[in-house]
């Protein structure tokens, strides 16, 4: 374990410096996986993570805290942008873990990738403040004086994010961004083999000086001690081994002490060909292609790798040949810098004595080699020459094949390479309850693929299957060329899984974000609620232009008129009443063309459930609406992009009047534009007071009232 | 512990089969909290717990997989009308446990009060199948052809409820109400000290006849080798003390088996008293009658109970003064039975002592007896006699003041009685920071008031508490009378919170009946996805009639002619074009009065950044599309009742022309009515195939087409 003075140690970086151990240390060494050349040893030995924590939870949280969720997505974006134009250093050192330059792209490219998506749903899919109100308002009193709802806040502490080998980028920036764009500072601990490209990525973040003080902190080594300085202010996301995610589960700080604990842990994913897919189809290629990609992308090290093919029993010989033949035709084992490659080592011979170890355990168990071999293969070198014994963790991807589908090993055991075993299933008239019951054996996976041009099959897999994944992907003819793929999880979905697969979730775009939020319930008056929220509620005070007789004395000036810069929450504009009358509705309907019944045949209209008799359209009330709030003349609303939640409640037959009362609900000034969102609660009422429609109308407004100045 | 055997043993319902020991078995006692009467005992010697948790997977899953949500949920109304009509009966039985008339009602009418919400929120929230859709569509390939959202389905194992002593009826409906909605079997394990009361009144739900079988199992007595018997399929919902959910935490099955676990635990919740809430406000006495109801109701008994009193330093004496006053002339302690009586007894003798000890804990550790005595107090007996030692679990409100607010105990400490604690907090210039570095000292509440009528305290205090808190109450002069209260978990918000409170989330509307789920992401083409969810997606199959120019081939029959007995998704309207003139805009702003520049005056409209010129008002095209899409003769759709997430993308200048594609998405039919909702995708389209607008329109439609047949 020690190693000579002379090799670097990667260093951590920690309370915004980089950090190494002082003096001759004990470390674990880190190695080129083809070459096995040793390239830098790892330890935290001396290493405060108690001060790293408190840095976190006080420096972190306050300097993240002066931005707003679109600021701090707006820096995921130009951190994203800044990493683009350095990914060249960094496919260089990935090369060393045994990533072809597509394995290096998963895992960079990915990740970057995956800093875009959350900046871009950071912006448009949440507020731009520091509460996130969610769901509908709960109205808990009779007069409406006393209401509720639910708000997201950041968690007060620190995300601690625990990572795994296989994706040292990818797997860092998926589990970053939510907890910064949240606003909670990162301490991320990634793991060994791979750490040194962790800590290359870090160090072209830090060299950006992009992010705020306490964001982003490396532990470069051990982090056995890091639980113990955690609590229930605090978050833990694993990804890794189950037996390593029970090791942590078990610290008293999460079982007792309320540390928040999330774990996303292999898994044995399941492929599903559904009787239609016959061979011959495009359904039945495109699994074949899928099993092979899955087998050797990354070397099978993948926690989302098909570890088990479930299949008719009548396609299982079809498969394992259909499987061989690619394998055979596709795969060329060796040294990923070796032009031709397309399946590099593992990550360490400690790696590959495990895999190998785990197929041997398959094989008495029960499993049969259908394809490949344990010995050790031919392996393309750097220079290009082939070796038939090399230093390097190289493997044969191997294929078994099980006689019994319900043999407890083959849903149990995992081999973390490329391995993956075929069973079968009995169907008839296209019945595939079996599959189902098999594909729950693996109890509780990330993911499986149900490949079927059948609805009625893909129904009843996907449902049946569900409840025991993460995420399930139907692939057929229409997908097979534009799916990203099974082994992808992508960041606007959740990745995750129950049972053996953790029971955890991450991504799925703003979910995740929330997952660093607490959910709270507020009670209170509408005054109160939208003093915390900044959100305007029905029944808090408002700031009225227009008719006096319906509230309109409280402001001389019609919203229309103010920039967001002037625009408060409250402020609105009552209208007067205006009489529908029969030939309005006539008009109406010779106009649009909506003769609808209900609005030209007195008979009809009567015989309607919901109507009196002939009413007017419900597009004329908003449509009349629209012409009783407007402020015509050129001003800073520059557009009505949209309304939602539009509900029409009371109907209004010809001689009834109605008004509306406009009131701006939510301003979103956008950080990068010279205007922003503000959306206006809209409530018509009849001359009898009673509510016709309500609604939310969207417009886009200036920050300060610039073009029509 | 032995009791004699003439008392009766209370009975365990289990695989629908009402269950007790056999012959003479070892039990617990079950007292009079007032007299202490021995009432019965409690024993599950002998009861397979393995095969009850094995017949609610099987019988329990099937049966009520064959409902849907709102049949489910339409059974619970019947539930809650019925047990609606056999409240005396359990008013009787509650008094034994110490309840006055007032708590009674809270846990009887209360937990009758979750059904009747619950069944309401299921059917109006959710759909009527077992598929719930969660989030928009996220669009994965550039061609539309490769699409993924999120569906909840529901865990395909057990709901193990275990609950606290306090609420014997509300705990238990409250927990079984989201499990039965989202079709999971419960298995209830009341705790033993008032398990008599939720047996009787599991007695009635069977005797009601309206829960399918295997719905609902009852565990009365001891329960320890419930959770050897769960896996990752099954979740336990806990209520009770840190200790007993620490152990059930610990336990393999929880922390390394994937059993889905969340817990509420009593917390050390805060009242806050704003700096402007002083002496003679609505909001101080509003801060009094609050610490005091939460004092005595129940006798303390309740998580939710106001612990801790956080006052400015300067309002201190006052509020121990007052809350002293109100207690002396309000309190009447004795047996629930007697008239005049407002607090009854704790839950027992061992209860007592309990509290009795805590309390000299924390004198020990630096309270003050500000009120109160740990003597025993006057009691008033059921005959109305008062005398001053009797047998019940009798104790008086006991108020602490405590000179360091830090002291540990104080934040710490938890009598679980009548007891509250007053501290002080510094406050200059309305700065409340101090208060919210006190309130966060009890390491995660359930809850806390926030008491204020200042917008800006508001939102200072609970932005800065609500990370640590599941639920805070704004209490000021607006809400005082209306407000449900801060010891009063209501169904729609949810209940629970970090740290110390147990981690958990129960409650919240349907957010409960989703924690009963699985969330899974699917991916697939658009057809696939339709098929899976019952859905239609953008992509999918469509059966348009109409214009044959614009895909309106496949159908012969208008979609509008349809009843719900005869549409299906997919079914839809293509319209052909129709142009509009500037004649038509200047005539729609003339006749609607939205007189908009954009709509009327060129030179403006053209300096508008997202406009040409002159544009026609998006109400005049949505109006325009009804118009197109319509079928005017009466048939069986009934009402255009609402429409949602209209969006306005490529603006319409005089000259170009519109068309409009409708297709059913979404069919509601309603289980009580004749008709149900059909929510249809409206795409409008230029001349240019370019996307003009987009929206869902929302229509009740008939089952069978009959008042107009």
């Amino acid at each position: 374990m020690t190693t000579a003075p002379s090799i670097e140690t990667v260093p951590s970086y920690i309370q915004d410096t980089w950090w190494t151990p002082s003096g001759d240390v004990t470390g674990v060494d880190a190695r080129d996986a083809s070459t096995g050349e040793l390239l830098a040893r790892v330890s935290t030995e001396g290493l405060d993570l108690g001060a790293a924590v408190e840095y976190g939870r006080t420096v972190g949280q306050a300097e993240l805290g002066k931005l707003t969720i679109h600021e701090r997505a707006l820096k995921l974006r130009e951190l994203a942008a800044y990493l683009n134009d350095r990914r060249t250093e960094l496919y260089a050192v990935s090369a060393r873990t045994g990533a072809t330059k597509i394995d290096s792209m998963v895992d960079i490219d990915g990740g970057i990738g995956v800093l875009f998506t959350f900046s871009s749903k950071g912006r448009r899919e949440l507020p731009n403040s520091n509460v996130i109100v969610d769901g509908p308002v709960e109205v808990l009193s009779k007069d409406g004086s006393f209401i509720g709802e639910h708000i997201y806040t950041r968690i007060p502490g620190v995300a601690a994010q625990i990572n795994a080998f296989n994706f040292p980028v990818w797997g860092m920036l998926e589990k970053f961004a939510p907890a910064f764009i949240a606003g909670v500072p990162t301490i991320v601990k990634p793991a060994t083999p791979s750490g040194y490209l962790a800590e290359a990525a870090v160090r072209a973040i830090v060299e950006s000086g992009i992010l705020p003080a306490g964001s982003l902190q490396l532990i470069s080594g051990s982090a056995r001690t890091l639980l113990d300085v955690l609590d229930y202010r605090d978050m833990v996301s694993f990804t890794g081994s189950a037996s390593t995610a029970n090791i942590l589960k078990s610290h008293p700080n999460v079982a007792f002490g309320g540390v928040r604990f999330t774990a996303e842990t292999d898994s044995l994913n399941a492929a599903i060909l559904g009787p239609d897919a016959v061979h011959g189809t495009p359904e039945f290629d495109a699994f074949i292609k899928s099993v092979v990609t899955e087998m050797t992308v990354k070397a099978g090290q993948k926690c989302t790798s098909i570890r088990r093919t479930i299949v008719p029993n009548e396609l299982k010989q079809a498969v394992i040949d259909a499987i061989g033949a690619r394998l055979r035709e596709r795969v060329v084992v060796g040294d990923p810098r070796a032009e031709g490659v397309t399946m590099g080592a593992l990550a360490s011979l400690e790696q590959l004595a495990d895999v190998r170890s785990a197929v041997e355990a398959m094989i008495a168990a029960g499993g049969e080699l259908a394809w490949g071999t344990l010995d050790a293969p031919e392996v393309t070198r750097a220079d290009g020459s082939v070796a038939a014994v090399v230093d390097g963790a190289f493997m044969s991807p191997v294929l078994l094949s099980w006689a019994d589908a319900e043999a407890p090993a083959v849903h149990s055991l995992e081999a973390f390479g490329p391995v993956s075993s075929v069973i079968g299933y009995e169907t008839h008239d296209g019945d595939v309850s079996e599959a189902v019951r098999l594909a729950a054996l693996g109890a509780g996976s990330l993911v499986a693929t149900v490949c079927t041009n059948d609805p009625a099959t893909a129904q009843a897999l996907v449902t049946g299957i569900a409840a025991h994944h993460g995420r399930v992907l139907v692939l057929n003819r229409e997908d097979a060329r534009t799916s990203t793929g099974h082994g992808s999880p992508v960041p606007h979905l959740v990745h995750g899984g129950p049972g053996r697969a953790g029971g955890g979730e991450e991504l799925g775009g703003i979910r995740s974000i929330k997952h660093h939020m607490q959910r709270t319930a507020i009670q209170g008056s509408p005054n109160m609620l939208t003093a915390v929220t900044g959100v305007w509620h029905t029944g808090a005070a408002q700031a009225l232009a227009g008719d006096p007789g319906f509230g309109g004395v409280a402001a001389t000036v019609h919203p229309f008129r103010k920039s967001l810069a002037e625009l408060r929450i409250g402020d609105g504009f009552a209208s007067g009443l205006r009489e529908v009358t029969l030939a309005d509705i006539t008009a109406f309907a010779n106009s649009t063309g909506d003769t609808f019944y209900a609005h030209t045949d007195a008979v009809a209209a009567e015989k309607n459930p919901f109507f009196p008799g002939i009413v007017a359209h419900g597009y004329l009330l908003v449509s009349w609406a629209a012409g009783l709030f407007v402020e015509a003349a050129p001003g800073p609303v520059l557009a009505n992009y949209g309304l939602e939640a539009l509900r029409f409640i009371t109907p209004v037959p010809a001689g009834d009047s109605i008004r509306v009362t406009l009131t701006a609900k939510k301003i979103t000034p956008r950080v990068t534009d010279e205007y922003g969102e503000v959306c206006w609660d809209a409530i018509l009422h009849n001359q009898n007071g009673e509510i016709v429609a309500t609604y939310d109308v969207l417009t886009l407004v200036e920050k300060e009232n610039t073009i029509y100045a």
